[in-house]
Order: C-alpha cells, then sequence, then structure tokens
C-alpha cells in the first residue's frame, strides 16, 4: 500500500500505537502532508461509533469516559478516546487532571488516548478532533468517544462529530437546569445525573424529565440515566441507553443522515480554508497592506475594498 | 444624509437610543441591509476608546465595568458597553446576574448598555461584537467596555476587539496563576485582582508580577492594579493604569497597529463570508449533496470532491 510521507499507512490500518500516535501528530500540526494521509485513510473509516461526552467543569465526565471505555474493552472492543481541550486560560490545570482519573485505562493496550488542545480557533479544534478520530476509525478502533468541557462552542461541535451525545450533570445543576439553554436539549440524545448517590438527583431527573417533556415531540426521548462513575454504579444502564439510541438512530435512518452531515461540514471547511488559502495570496495581501493606511485615516472604506479584492480574485484567480 | 433601510443614520450618529439600539439590532440579524449600514457609518467610526474585559466566572468583570463607567461619565464622556455571552449552556443565567448588577449605570442616558448571546459560531460573535462596537463609535461613545467571560476563544476575541486588556481575577486565582495558560499573559495589558479585600492579594498580585518578571523583555510591562469594585475600592487606580497604557501604546505607534490588525481581521472575515456565499452557489450545493451517497459508502473521497468543486468554482465563478 502507499505510504504517508513518513507515515506508515500499513502500520496505522494494523492499530499499531506509535504509527496512530505520529499520524494524530500530523493531523494537529494540519498541511500537505496531513491531507494525503486522510486522504489515504478515509476509505477504511465510517465502521467506528462515535460517542460524544459534554458537560460542565467537574460533572464527572473523564470518569465517565474511563468507565464506558472499560465496559466497550470487556465487550472485546478496540477504543479509541479523544479528550478535547478548549483552552480556556483561566482553566489551564484541568488537562492533568483529566489525564490522572484515567490511569486504570491508560495502560490497556486495547484503548488509545490523545488529548488534543487549542491553540488557533476552537472551529479549528473541531475539525482536528473530528479528522483524529477518522485516523482512530481507520486504525481499528470500533468504539470511539470524544470528551469536552462544555464551554461556549464546544459541545455543539462535539455534538457534531458524535453519534450520539452524552451530557453529563450533577444533582446540583438541578436548580439551574430550567435556566439552560436550549442548545443542551437539542444536543443530548442520553442524559447522566452522575454522583447521583448525592442529594438532589431525583430533582435533577425530574428536572430535565420536565423540560423534555413539554418540549415538541422528537422522534428519540432522551433517556435519563443515574450514576456514580467513581464506583462504576449505572454504567451498565448508560451502556444499555447508548445501544438504545444507536438502534432508534438506525432503524430511521438517523445514523446515515449524522453522518451525511458529518461528511458535509467536513467539505465546507476544506473548502473555506482552501478558498482562504487561494485567496491571501502575496500579491493581495500586499494589496490590503496598501489600503490600510487610507483605512486608519478613514480614507477609505472596508466594505469597498472587499469589493476591490473580491474582483482581483476573479479577474486573476489563485494567483 | 443618507438612509440605510430602515435606520436613520442621522439619528445614530446624533446618538439616539432608539436609532443605536436598531441599529445593533440590525448588525446582529447580519445581511446586505447591516453592511449597508455599517458602511455608511465607517467614516465616522475610529475615535472612540476601546477598553476589553474579561476573566473567570464570578471575579466581578460586570462589576468593574459599570463603576469604570460611571467613572468615564463623571469625566463627561459617553460610554458604550457591550457584554458579550459566548452561550455555553451550562452557564445560562450568568448573563441575568450581570445585567442586575449594572443597575447602577443602566438609567444613565450617556451610557448605552447592548448585551450579546452567541448563536452560531463564537468568530461570528466577536465580529459583530465588533460592529456594534462601530456603531456605538458612531454614535459619539468615547468611551467603549467590551466586556466578556473567559472560556476558550471568546477572551482571546475580546482582546483583539480592544485598544486595551483588562484580565479581572480574584485572590483565590493565585494558587492557579502559575497554571495559567500563556494566552492569558499576552492578551492582559492590565491585570485587577479583584475582591482584594480577601485573604491571597498579596499573593496573587506577586504571583503575576514573578511571570511577568520572568518572561521575555515587552515594551510595555502590564501593571496590577487592587480593587474591591463592589465598594469602588481601586477604580481611579485603574482609570490611571488604563490611561498609562493608552500613552504608552500612542507613544510607540503601538495604538495605529492595533487598529490596522484589527481592521486588517474584519476585512478577512468579510472576505471570507463573502467567499462562502459565492462558493455554495445552488450548483455546488447539489452536486455535493448527489456525492454525499458517495461518500458515505466510501466510493468517493472528501479531498476528491473538494477539488472538483474547486474546480467548479474557477471555471464557473460565482454561479
Amino acid at each position: 500500500m502507499d505510504r504517508g510521507a513518513g507515515v506508515d499507512i500499513e502500520r496505522i490500518l494494523a492499530g499499531d500505537r506509535r504509527a496512530v500516535a505520529r499520524a494524530i501528530s500530523l493531523v494537529e500540526t494540519e498541511g500537505p502532508e496531513a491531507d494525503r494521509l486522510l486522504r489515504s485513510l478515509f476509505g477504511r473509516t465510517g465502521n467506528a461509533y462515535r460517542i460524544g461526552i459534554t458537560g460542565p467543569p467537574g460533572a464527572g465526565k473523564s470518569t465517565i469516559t474511563s468507565k464506558l471505555a472499560s465496559a466497550f474493552r470487556r465487550s472485546g472492543h478496540q477504543v479509541g478516546i479523544i479528550a478535547v481541550d478548549p483552552t480556556s486560560p483561566f482553566t489551564g490545570g484541568a488537562l492533568l487532571g483529566d489525564r490522572v482519573r484515567m490511569t486504570d485505562v491508560e495502560l490497556d493496550d486495547g484503548v488509545f488516548i490523545r488529548s488534543m488542545a487549542s491553540r488557533g480557533s476552537l472551529g479549528g479544534l473541531s475539525r482536528k478532533a473530528g479528522e483524529a478520530a477518522d485516523v482512530l476509525d481507520a486504525a481499528g478502533k470500533q468504539k470511539i468517544l470524544l470528551e469536552t468541557v462544555g464551554v461556549g462552542q464546544s459541545e455543539l461541535d462535539i455534538a457534531g462529530a458524535a453519534d450520539t451525545t452524552v451530557v453529563v450533570l450533577v444533582p446540583e445543576s438541578g436548580d439551574s437546569i430550567q435556566a439552560m439553554k436550549a442548545g443542551l436539549m437539542e444536543i443530548a440524545d442520553v442524559f447522566v445525573i452522575n454522583k447521583s448517590d448525592r442529594e438532589g438527583a431525583d430533582q435533577a431527573v425530574m428536572a430535565i424529565q420536565m423540560i423534555l417533556h413539554f418540549r415538541e415531540r422528537a422522534v428519540w426521548m432522551p433517556e435519563v440515566v443515574r450514576t456514580v462513575a467513581s464506583e462504576g454504579r449505572g454504567i451498565d444502564d448508560l451502556l444499555q441507553a447508548l445501544e438504545r439510541h444507536r438502534r432508534s438512530l438506525e432503524s430511521r435512518g438517523g445514523l446515515a443522515e449524522r453522518r451525511r452531515n458529518r461528511l458535509k461540514r467536513h467539505i465546507n471547511d476544506l473548502v473555506a480554508e482552501r478558498l482562504k488559502k487561494e485567496f491571501w495570496s502575496e500579491e493581495r495581501d500586499s494589496l490590503l497592506g496598501q489600503r490600510l493606511e487610507d483605512l486608519l485615516r478613514r480614507d477609505a472604506n472596508p466594505y469597498d475594498i472587499v469589493e476591490e479584492l473580491l474582483g482581483h480574485f476573479h479577474e486573476r484567480g489563485a494567483l
């Protein structure tokens, strides 16, 4: 088979840990080599089931992820975990804590764990997480867990990258569940109330069910599962809820629909990047540079300059 | 003067509250009317000084913002406040709380307050916040305060939209300041340790100064100001620090540099949006639709489809 530059495709497809790790690093740094690699791997993707796990800081997402991974391993599945950290400078230490809590699956050769942190835009991060999932998919991982803390855009991106999305809350979330934004209700296929040995678990479950009850009739009514993940309690219930959601999706063509949308978004992203690269040629970049002083003096208008640049692009093309 | 569709440019320039409010609503909904409006207003922008205020939830950003606004009012300045909420579904109630805490300036006709919430992408939100600031700038606001909670990308966007960026922390942040990501050090022009009557304020100040001391020599050494904003303590110190930063920027051409970069980014955003709109014509959209089933079956490759679509675009242009 063909060889991506410096990356051994055969070894990735065979699930070799180091080859997979190098491949994901390549995806993270981007560039033509990464594109070539992803192009070679695409035909071998589409077999993994992707589960997104999101929720507020401290809800126990990593513990849930780790316990799910162990359970999938017991069923003989190969597992990939991608922990996405949308770099808030104010939550610098979170990632390390997450890693520590996954030690029980870290030594298992059937589990591949990778943390990805944002350096540039969040949009870019979710695309890369999706591409890393493609690498794991091609490498034979049958279950891929995509975990991210819910801050701003990141939980929506994870939902877009997953076949099934799990929203993890704690009993204390109960008070604010009423105030939660509609977005949460739209992305959650399964709710987990973790640490449900604490007070308020019943009320939290009821609050979610109430909101779900009053919203528009959907094809799938999200299930609400109680767990105490640190003790492994409720993990089987969660597995069953995940399985029921998967079957529901499959029975009504929903899985193909989600994957079609995901491919469409991926192509949209790739096109946007290519257009950006083609547009900002040296010539147009220096043309903009010349206009900036006029703009600062208000002798020019950004909207006219955009027209001028677009005219130049359509006349000369990607030069 | 000319009239944007349904929007009275004269009244916006005169600072009329309702005209300004309508103009910002138009900017939020986007579209050609918004573009026409912003084009008409651009020549009248560039006079306001823009201050970004960011920090973790609960640090007291809104109180600081409110106190700064009052102080600017006492100096006879017109003030605009844009509170940006990067919609985390897990922090649904934050905005309401922020609003309540701004009541002391809300009734002042010289202060215009607007909250903006994210519906789509965060990138889009920061662009719209910048455009709303342009409206306020044209409407004669001399000081514009852009406030956002630091979650992921949002604090970087705010820094990009501001002339001076204030990072608000509390004494308890002290322990984790060491762990804070480098991003914070790069965006902060002024640090505020708010609620500094609490224990640990000295250590927090020292921790920041230590990190600042060890980083690469910069032209401007960020100042660290202690405040108890709820009691108005330290606000004068903060004002003086802001003023020193502004003078430092101006003396070395840094203000023009920041504004040049801001205009450049704005034009980049406008171009990306126009290209996206031009690219995804009905024809190419349906072409992609036809290919999606092949993709799902792995009979096609996203990367080849992107090439095909780009070829079509360059041949036919924006049809």
